[in-house]
């Protein structure tokens, strides 16, 4: 494409010759020619005046300390998603069911449907128009796929499942497996059938191996929008609101209610029956063990420090209640000594 | 089913009329005509005088508080659980070798297996009466599976693993993985081969994508009753006590020996080569670093704070050993002022 | 083998009957005649006495109190690291492409190689001799596997891979999904085409369902050597250094880059766009917050503690910065107190 149409594409205001040819997006310090690259964060600003790169999207101010052209936008991270989807656009699907794979006879599958080696695809299911199954998925009995929607491979969908259009489940990914529901009868556990579902809303993508459970009676239910990353586990009965984004290993305890628009970092555990208020923010390494009512930024984790140093604190912090007793002590003693002598 | 049935079931009493048929359990705020709900916790308690479900499980004290007919119990999550299986029994399994799965010339299915399509049955296995294969899962050589094992899809079973009757792997279950053993030689990791295997008890659930090593020398080992939830990992040569529950993302280090009857919170991790006993409770996200030797609840979690305190707080931590000398010191010098003018 | 055999091949110095038949490794508390056992650690010296073993390997300083036959090496746990290889070898692979198995047409795969049951193999992909696949496995596009290199079943291999010798992968694992790469335009997610791939040294093993993204656009990098445990996600861009291991469940966020020769532990997470120094180790269960430009052993965990007191003491974390401004308060006033009355 040209950097005009790019820049056309963005709406963004094009500093350099409109006729440049760009064939692919590329980091500042590994551009080459014909390739574009972005500075969104002012730790990369040192290398943007070395970039080979044909063309750079960044903001407005950045514009002056820039030798190659450029195209100023609003939001460079944006523009540069938007330029790096115009330049890999997603290869048309071969629609077309393989031999090897084995179909029930009553699964209604739309003819532009591409159905991969070695799948399996239950009684009841149904798959709407584009929906592309990769090799080794298991999709169960009576699971909705909507348009457009992928399975790369080794996906498993247990029986009863809803997918909206344009969800994306990557590899080994597990969606309506059991719920973790068991009840202690006399030290012996005895298995809640969990009836439940898991519905997913349109435009949903999830990362390799994480695993959404179904629900205990009602449906886990996740919205439009949300991005997981790999190795979620989202237990039984959690809603997850659209547009909420979870980064790598997250853990969700059953019944949690996480709002809209959240952001939650890596390996944060969300405990159980609990409730996370819309467009909330989410530490990496978080544990959130209590409902939260007012968006904001929450973290709890311990500070890393060379191992003799937390040796120390950590031994410190066992004894935590004992020295806020004698802090307290202390004062009292004081205080007194000043009344007298102050 | 009938109410009194339900009630006969359960060796409840019943407060209502017995003839009145029950179809399914419900949640007491999503309950419709025909379902049956429960209340175990003091906090669902106000739900319970608006329920339209036609029936609770509950306990004699919240007897007068309950205006539809209910079943008057000593647990009623248990209750609940039982209610749940009478109205949704498994469904028979369906028999029989689906001609796309390969299966070894001299392993030794019962009549009454179920193998779904794209099942590998390697050379040795021994399936019992009943067990029931998933599609796409690996069954490996010398294998043997007790009576009624159920494996959900895409499972792997490495050579030489005992499973015992009644066993569920959920999808995406390893079993038998080569532990992490490596030894280093000059900067190079030598692998330690993983000879031993792993046995797994009766009635063990193990839910999605969790992962059990095989043994070093000897086996891991998982007793009759534990269930562990999805995402777990259990290093090699570990031993896990009969009825010991692990909810999810929980990780145990290798010959880990953790007791019978024991809960282990989401997420928690068990540091290798040490002891729990039984009946411990460990809390949620908690490290256990040393053996535990008397039962009781163990927790080390990081209180969730607004990031801003929480940044506050962590500062200090890391000079919390500072602090409690300036504490000792600050007791030293009062008490030599109070010597001499107290 | 005989256990002169055996002195020979670890250049030790045995102490007892070279003719000994030694047919397999144990443990000191578990062997039986004709086993070999070793004594790495002095938590296990005790049980050196009381060993069945036919042959014990361990340092001189413990020949002593060796009451069997032992060979004398520096250190023993390589030793008995070498001892198992020996005495367990791998088993030849049996050649072959079974018929389930589908392969695309223009895929170069070398005649010495194994392809188990229901794999697929893609356009374009390159197997080199003595690899071996196992069954369900997917191989994308383009993917290049080095000679010897081995999948367990069920791995899936994203388009355009390159793995190096003799790479192991367990069951489950994933290569080259899609990183975690959104940008957020007015509260909804536009995902960036993840157009890098992963390239993977000879000599690495990967565990059971551990996942490694594809890079963004550059490469994500393992190098050679690099020991991964089970469960253990590497995100898209990260750089990981030669013969590093990470034990289980630990999480590497994006852009990452780990020097050579690290050990991370068990369930730690190291946070993105950060940088550890060569031979550096991190504590399990630590949170690397920032880059570690000195090698040396780092921890951050919260220790664990009886429930009670954990309770007393995480509330007072939460006020440590208001015990720390009381504790300079109260040196301040305490010295005001020495001055005129010390």
């Amino acid at each position: 494409m040209t950097l005009g149409a790019l820049a056309d594409a963005l709406g963004g205001r094009l500093v350099g010759d409109a006729s440049t040819l760009i064939d692919q997006v590329a980091t500042l310090s590994g551009a080459t020619s014909g390739r574009i690259s972005f500075l969104a964060h002012a730790k990369y600003a040192a290398q943007l005046k070395q970039t080979a790169a044909s063309a750079v999207l960044l903001r407005a101010a950045d514009s002056a300390h820039c030798n190659v052209a450029h195209i100023i936008v609003d939001d460079p991270y944006v523009a540069f998603a938007r330029v790096s989807q115009l330049l890999n656009p997603q290869q048309p699907t071969q629609k077309g069911v393989h031999p090897s794979a084995v179909i029930a006879a009553d699964a209604i599958i739309h003819p532009s449907c591409r159905i991969d080696p070695h799948v399996v695809v239950s009684s009841g299911a149904v798959l709407h128009e584009g929906v592309w199954i990769g090799s080794g998925s298991h999709v169960g009995e009576n699971v909705t796929l909507g348009a457009h929607t992928r399975l790369y491979p080794n996906v498993v969908i247990y029986a009863g499942c809803q997918l909206g259009e344009r969800v994306v489940l990557h590899a080994n990914v597990v969606i309506g497996a059991d719920g973790f529901g068991i009840a202690n009868e006399a030290g012996v556990w005895i298995k809640i059938p969990q009836i439940g579902g898991v519905r997913i809303g349109d435009d949903v993508e999830v990362g390799a191996s994480t695993t959404i459970d179904r629900g205990a009676i009602e449906d886990t239910v996740i919205e439009e929008g949300v991005k997981l990353d790999n190795q979620i586990q989202i237990g039984h009965n959690c809603f997850v609101g659209a547009h909420t984004a979870m980064a790598g290993c997250v853990a969700v305890a059953g019944s949690a209610r996480i709002g809209r628009h959240c952001s939650i970092g890596a390996a944060a555990l969300i405990l159980g029956h609990l409730e996370i208020a819309d467009h909330t923010r989410i530490s990496a390494a978080t544990v959130v063990s209590r409902s939260i009512h007012t968006a904001g930024t929450y973290t709890g984790l311990f500070p890393m420090d060379e191992h003799a140093a937390w040796t120390k604190n950590a031994a410190h912090l066992r004894r935590l209640a004992q020295y806020a007793e004698r802090v307290q002590a202390l004062e009292a003693r004081l205080a007194k000594l000043e009344k007298t002598h102050g």
